[in-house]
């Protein structure tokens, strides 16, 4: 026996539980035990612990077994709703443990169960996954945390075995959810405008995947652009560079009447105008892009 | 004297008249004197002829003259409605010629104007500047043709002097305008999702500059998945490989909720809900993300 630590003391096997075992849980769970986590699992149909099990999971006879088995505590199910009525019952055994929430929710869900946890004296820690369940422990895997660092810093080595993207954001509870949201709204931004200019090519018999390495090198290059607006957005200057908000309503004026004359969606390029057409309204005609960053800041006019 | 053939025999020097001087036409301009080329010009403002004459062009007293100086025409002028009356009197010193069109418009004006060529035996290319002058002649630039392939062959080599990203895409003329459609809505589409994601995290006090690098890491990771939704357009087959529609509906919600509650604006997840829901009333529910292309192949229902 050269061995001289025994599993739970040696920070990198810490012990965990996990509550909830849908797609995302039970990888959750499985990358644990890859990782020589010892680790405790419940769910609510204890059918989908079997393979965890066999594997070396120990399965809690009830959630307050499992919240009692580990110092840090993951759950990950369906809404905030659910995660809620499940701990509520749970306050005494929560109270001195480290909660980790990576079910998917808003912000104000996120601050409003950090309060919750704080009445409950239990150290509380929001966390968005950016990733598929098979990304799970793979490079491609972002998973954001916000909360006290001390609780971060703490279990940063257990939480590493999800992924190498494991991130801490900040103290406010809210930022892993407003992180989840800018994803979010940039993805289907994306997608949109890939499928917009999909279904345009597609009028003149241009297949999909001959569009896509076109649009692919324009995405890249209008990422290229963002950082330069960013520092735009911090400083509240808005020179243009090259086009200002007008040149881009003409553009888009033409986008639309493209659109529409060859019988395809144009409800993403009149959205556009409608912002952009608010911005000149407000003075903003002769800046750049970036100036329309105070469109997004407030609700529709 | 080693050198042996004239400047006007040499391909890599053939001689070429850029009609509107413009920013981006005097860029034009500028970049076929830097690669030797013969090169008459003519502008309605006569005076943003003078710096390029200083180089060495030729200013020609009328745009009939500019025209008859050379074999290959390009212009570039703020709409087709301006190209088409500056050209429409000079039907006669066109024909023969081969007349490539750099000014932006949409795919039935490129086609108008196609047709408008073929009855006045002119040679017809019409093409589009993804760039902005300051990338002319750079690789950063790039530069789309449609129309008869031999004519793009011939004149090739003069044209790649705009930029190396000099690209033929077909025979229908109203190619090139689709793919600068297609660059354009998913270039407002990146920049409103990152503005979106910017004003959401802003309300927490994230500078943009901060959020910049995630949101890029997400857009790239998204850039990604491109190629294999356009498989599954191109095969009207829509299996979900992880998320179904129902299950972006879902985040779309909360993402609404999210922006409005934080007072930003919400208009851009609520399009994505209301194409997503139309896909859904169709049976597209269980279906993969590929399957919202049918909702951008027809109008608003
Ligand atoms: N899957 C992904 O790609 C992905 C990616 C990023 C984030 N997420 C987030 O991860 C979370 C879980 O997603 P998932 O894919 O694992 O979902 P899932 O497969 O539908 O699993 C849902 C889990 O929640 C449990 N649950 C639901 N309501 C419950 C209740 N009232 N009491 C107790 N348990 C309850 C379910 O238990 P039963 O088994 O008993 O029904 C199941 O374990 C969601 O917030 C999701 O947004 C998922
Ligand atoms: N600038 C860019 O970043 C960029 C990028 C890609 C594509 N483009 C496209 O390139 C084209 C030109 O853009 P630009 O930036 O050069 O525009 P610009 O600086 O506004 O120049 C417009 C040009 O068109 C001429 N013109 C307008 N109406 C005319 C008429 N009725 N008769 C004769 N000449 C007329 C102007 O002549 P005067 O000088 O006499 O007014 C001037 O030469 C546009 O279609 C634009 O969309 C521009």
């Amino acid at each position: 026996m050269t061995e001289v630590s025994a599993p739970t003391s040696d920070a990198s096997h810490a012990p965990v539980t996990v509550i909830g075992l849908g797609l995302m849980g039970h990888t959750l769970a499985g990358a644990f035990l890859t990782n020589g986590h010892p680790t405790t699992v419940w769910n609510r149909s204890p059918a989908k612990a079997e393979e965890l099990v066999a594997r070396g999971a120990t399965l809690a006879a009830s959630a307050r077994d499992a919240v009692a088995a580990s110092p840090l505590v993951i759950i990950c199910v369906t809404d905030y709703q659910a995660a809620r009525e499940l701990l509520d019952p749970l306050a005494d055994v929560l109270a001195g443990r480290v909660l980790v929430n990576l079910t998917s929710g808003t912000s104000e869900q996120a601050r409003q169960t950090a309060d919750w946890a704080a009445a409950r004296a239990t150290t509380y820690l929001d966390g968005v996954i950016l990733a598929a369940p098979t990304d799970i422990s793979t490079p491609a895997a972002a998973l954001l945390y916000s909360g006290p660092q001390a609780a971060f810093d703490t279990h940063e080595p257990t939480l590493r075995s999800l992924g190498s993207g494991t991130t801490y954001l900040g103290a406010d509870h809210g930022l892993s959810a407003l992180y989840d949201m800018a994803t979010l709204t940039v993805m289907w931004s994306v997608l949109n405008g890939f499928l917009h200019g999909a279904a345009l090519l597609g009028t003149a018999g241009v297949d999909a995947a001959t569009v896509t390495p076109f649009v692919s090198h324009g995405i890249a290059t209008v990422t290229g652009w963002l950082s330069g607006m960013a520092d735009q957005i911090d400083n509240g200057t808005y020179a243009a560079a090259d086009a200002t908000i007008d040149i881009h309503l003409a553009s888009m004026t033409h986008l639309i009447e493209e659109s529409r004359s060859l019988g395809v969606n144009a409800e993403l390029p009149e959205l556009a105008k409608t912002l952009a057409d608010r911005a000149v309204a407000e003075g903003h005609g002769g800046d750049g892009y970036a100036a329309m960053i105070e469109q997004f800041r407030k609700p529709r006019s």
